[in-house]
């Protein structure tokens, strides 16, 4: 067991930085916190290289089997005001995980895919992951200027879905989008002006949804690659709709018609 | 123009104090926060007690059309300091507006009507508001034990819709929703058992959809008097929805199947 009991502890600023995006990238690794994050993250085989917790949690978690079965030099006992300022959660389980990035390779091979283009709010983008697994979608692509996945609160809002599917990074000319496009995949994006009810376009065979910024929608370049432009209609008072709402509707109009 | 410099200020007590629900309860008052959604409260006509701004603020606000008709005495001016104990965001815009609540008679003659069943995240509620708002719903009921919809974070997420659409609050008889369901409207609810997918029940007519608590779902009392229980096919591994998305699919699946 290591005990860190100071502030100045190597280990624990290394543990620190990692709440930022750019040490997550140098280090190759991110937080998890909270059980039930960490006990999926364990069902879906992620490398889980330290488990950090409280003293006072030491005994209720003892039965956990991810602890059990853990060397003892991989686990972490902190104290609770050291804990705190780790933390991310209002009201802390006493409980955090360093994990390291999963490596994917590049499989474009499926037929249905899901684009983030500069989506800001990073409960937003969990949600959206957490859905587009839902609906069964073969990977998310993320464009340059998307929030980072590996944010903690976007974390949490996918409920473990981040683990299971393959996420990939686009780069500024669209290569990954291009790419899908000559395989066939039809580029959706949504359009409030002149353009099909959702319901009313084909989204059988291969789709990749695109969606956009919170404020802004989707960029201009990447709506002019666009195959089919859909609109959702809004019958009441209201003039736009959040963003992981907008593509669940559009998400599951393709389950529905895939299953009609 | 009223100032208030120090903490032991009594409006500035009555103001801080509508941070908690029993308050703005009592005091029939909640806060807004932000330009966007003050300008939407105005627009909406909600009957705006004061408006607090920041001293650095002041010069930039001038030409707001709702500083300018306001009468002086309902205009408080505050040290950057004292705005930010008063204030619940991040990145702060330097204005807060105090406003009433709106008196809403029971009007149950519509035909499309959301519940929610004990809601607890302040965002998933707002979400949900501005949803229905978006698909047209008549009035949204809140049955005992659902978040307070004048929490700040709840109104920030219905970017305005709460300020358009009746909220009721139901009794723990669910009065409301029987007196919905004596006048035809039908209860909907999600069902994750033996159920018709979404999209082949019949949602057209009068329907009020029903959804729960992020971890336990709707109440059995409630789900005891559903009228159509419908299931959302999920394809993919994940193993539920967020509530917000769940509502969002089956209103928007009302909303195809009338303009169908």
């Amino acid at each position: 067991m290591i005990y860190i009991e100071s502030k100045d502890n190597k280990l624990y600023k290394t543990i620190k930085k990692l709440k930022e995006k750019k040490y997550r990238i140098k280090e190759g690794k991110f937080i998890l916190e909270g059980f039930r994050i960490i006990e999926e993250a364990v069902k879906a085989k992620i490398d889980i290289e330290y488990i950090i917790i409280t003293e006072d949690n030491l005994s209720n978690l003892k039965e956990a089997e991810y602890l059990r079965d853990r060397s003892e030099d991989k686990i972490i006992l902190i104290s609770e005001n050291l804990f705190i300022s780790l933390s991310s959660t209002e009201n802390p389980q006493g409980i955090l995980a360093i994990a390291k990035f999963k490596n994917i390779e590049e499989n474009l091979n499926g037929d249905f895919y899901v684009v983030c283009d500069k989506v800001q709010d990073p409960g937003n983008l969990g949600t959206i992951i957490r859905t587009a697994h839902a609906a069964g979608v073969d990977g998310i692509i993320l464009t340059k200027g998307t929030v980072d996945i590996y944010n903690e609160k976007t974390i949490r809002s996918t409920m473990g879905s981040i683990f299971y599917i393959p996420i990939y990074y686009d780069d500024s000319k669209f290569t990954i989008i291009k790419k899908l496009k000559d395989k066939g995949v039809a580029l959706v994006t949504t359009s409030l002006q002149e353009s099909k009810n959702f319901f009313n376009e084909n989204l059988k065979g291969k789709v990749m949804l695109a969606v956009g910024n919170e404020g802004n929608g989707i960029s201009e370049e990447l709506f002019n690659l666009a195959d089919k432009k859909v609109k959702i209609p809004m019958p009441g008072g209201a003039e736009s709709l959040n963003v992981a709402v907008a593509s669940a509707i559009i998400l599951f109009e393709k389950v529905r018609q895939n299953l009609m």
